[in-house]
């Protein structure tokens, strides 16, 4: 029996960058790069109150992503890790979280900055930040404390090489 | 055309709460709840060097929500609020994120503390939890800053007085 869950987006991630490579790798890496989340119509009365949080969580389909892989190289690193030890795009359930900046909301369009997608990313969910539940400053975070790596952008590693699960989009 | 997405689990949520009302709201309000995140063998190697990490975002289906509604009174609040301006469980994707302090892994079962979930959640990913992407400790976080509330458990509200999406599971 298939347990396969199904999900329709609420609407599109807009952003300057179109491919893996010269993407930055988080919002915290993304110098303030600025982007647009379309909600689609039937989904704007779900966006009462939100202008009055500083940053959001998008919750977002890794569209571009190859398939899964269980091993990698992540960005900041030159191990292979787990794959549920990075932020790795090859994920078997390819969802991506990021906490950008929110600067205004118009007719749908949430202008926000720290972008980290690639530009037509399908809109899964938004959040609120909420420094209760989300920030824990001081948390140990294992083989991310030895990187002194400072890479910003991503290069083409978790690109279009492999199966896609879109080849149209290569 | 559809634009359905389709996932599957990577495996399930353990935890000692059997239904929304009685559930903590968040992992802050958890009191330090311990459940378990039971990871399918196909997907064991994905967990290396995870276990460095203090915590970690569980990623998951809230599989017990009523369907959507954009409006909601959220527990710590008496006003209606955008579901999009809330951690409500009754989103148009039905995807929750909660950071969970890790204790340990074996054979593929990660031991936790501060669960938020319903008993037999699907896990759909698992990301370290990282400071320098997911940590802003000052951020502005609108109405809940007005919220005196110190409500730690769910009421019924969410409960499965609607319809469902899983009517078996009420």
């Amino acid at each position: 029996m298939s347990n396969e869950l199904k999900i329709e987006p609420i609407g599109v991630i807009e952003t300057p960058f179109r491919q893996p490579a010269g993407t930055p790798i988080q919002p915290s890496r993304a110098n303030g790069a600025p982007g647009k989340a379309r909600v689609k119509p039937q989904f704007w009365a779900g966006l009462r109150d939100l202008a009055g949080f500083e940053r959001i969580w998008l919750i977002y389909w890794l569209h571009r992503a190859p398939g899964s892989t269980l091993l990698v190289t992540p960005f900041l690193d030159q191990q292979q890790r787990g794959v549920f030890a990075t932020r790795a795009p090859t994920r078997p359930s390819p969802i991506g979280i990021s906490a950008v900046r929110l600067l205004r909301i118009e007719k749908g369009i949430l202008e926000v900055l720290d972008v980290d997608m690639i530009d037509g990313t399908p809109l899964l969910d938004i959040k609120p930040y909420v420094p209760e539940f989300d920030s824990y400053p001081g948390s140990k975070a294992g083989w991310f404390e030895e990187s002194a790596s400072r890479q910003r952008l991503a290069d083409d590693r978790f690109g279009c090489a492999q199966a896609t699960r879109d080849p149209k989009q290569c």
